[in-house]
């Protein structure tokens, strides 16, 4: 990424912190960044998995869950309803929390939750390019938009004939970081 | 709260939203608040839990757990061991999640774990007046700091038997939300 050209900008401790933020020399505005909550869902109608098709970067083109950025004053499974809507027009009710992971080379907590479609009349939403209900034998396991999907997806299938289980977290050893330069592959 | 003199604090949808956010008339910066993660830890040793008093505000003088805001490019776990080390000068070795706390009325999902102390060598950090190790009949439970402090203790006790449980959420009902004019009562 380019250093931005205004807005908080310059490293410093502020007072009474013990850590570097981003502060903004004209203005003096102290930017606190904190990791994003992402909230997402693998929903699922009788033997079928919801999955979109991405229209946006990154990764566009490839298969993802219906998951995003968590908003302000919202709950957690709110947001991973607004998601499911948003993505993929999808009504859903919210079961169990499925899995929580960490991704923090891009300060990410993402929390999945289980769910069910209220009904299979599912279509494409302004960030999908196409949305499909599939077995999960048709999952298109080579084209998965990110590692935490494909993770989610396996939890998924591990309890999926339980009623209760105790939630995920990352598979052993892995952070959701790049093996190589690819283009921020934690971010759902 | 007061208006701030500078910084972002302009209300305006930029270019490619779809809702409005914070921008500095100044310099332009664009500021996405997003709702931030506190993470914690319900630590016992044998019957004894481990409780902070605090020695900043809010609810200074109060009873809590160690916890507080997950830093960046930190997993949830390790921002609990870090807490506890900060304000209790204990080590910790994490076990599973105890609860996912949603309190969206000051944006806060709230990732509290139990875990065993791993000596009972603890000490008042820099946040916390003193700190106790003590018998669940002995918590001072007239004196928390904020409700997910009770509701986390009290959950705690429910699986203190089980090796493995299902996470709890927010009690029935509950939202974190004050009552009345207290203040800010869901943090932690």
């Amino acid at each position: 990424m380019s250093e931005p050209k205004h807005g908080p900008r310059v490293l410093e401790v502020p007072p009474g912190d013990d850590r570097e933020r981003l502060v903004c020399p004209e203005c003096r505005f102290v930017h606190y960044d904190n990791p994003r909550v992402i909230v997402g869902s693998v929903c699922s109608s009788g033997d079928d998995i919801l999955i979109c098709r991405r229209a946006i970067e990154p990764r566009r083109g490839y298969w993802t869950l219906p998951a995003g950025f968590l908003e302000l004053n919202e709950t957690t499974e709110d947001g991973a309803k607004r998601e499911a809507w948003e993505e993929a027009r999808a009504k859903i009710e919210v079961e169990q929390l499925l899995a929580v992971y960490d991704v923090p080379h891009i300060s990410q907590v993402q929390l999945i939750f289980r769910a069910t479609l209220i009904d299979r009349n599912v279509r494409a939403g302004p960030e999908s390019e196409e949305v499909r209900l599939v077995p999960f034998e048709q999952i298109p396991w080579g084209d998965i938009a990110f590692p935490s999907v494909r993770w989610a997806l396996e939890h998924f299938r591990q309890v999926r004939d339980q009623r209760t289980f105790v939630p995920f977290n990352n598979p052993p050893g892995q952070s959701g970081a790049p093996p190589s330069g690819a283009h921020n592959p934690g971010a759902l």
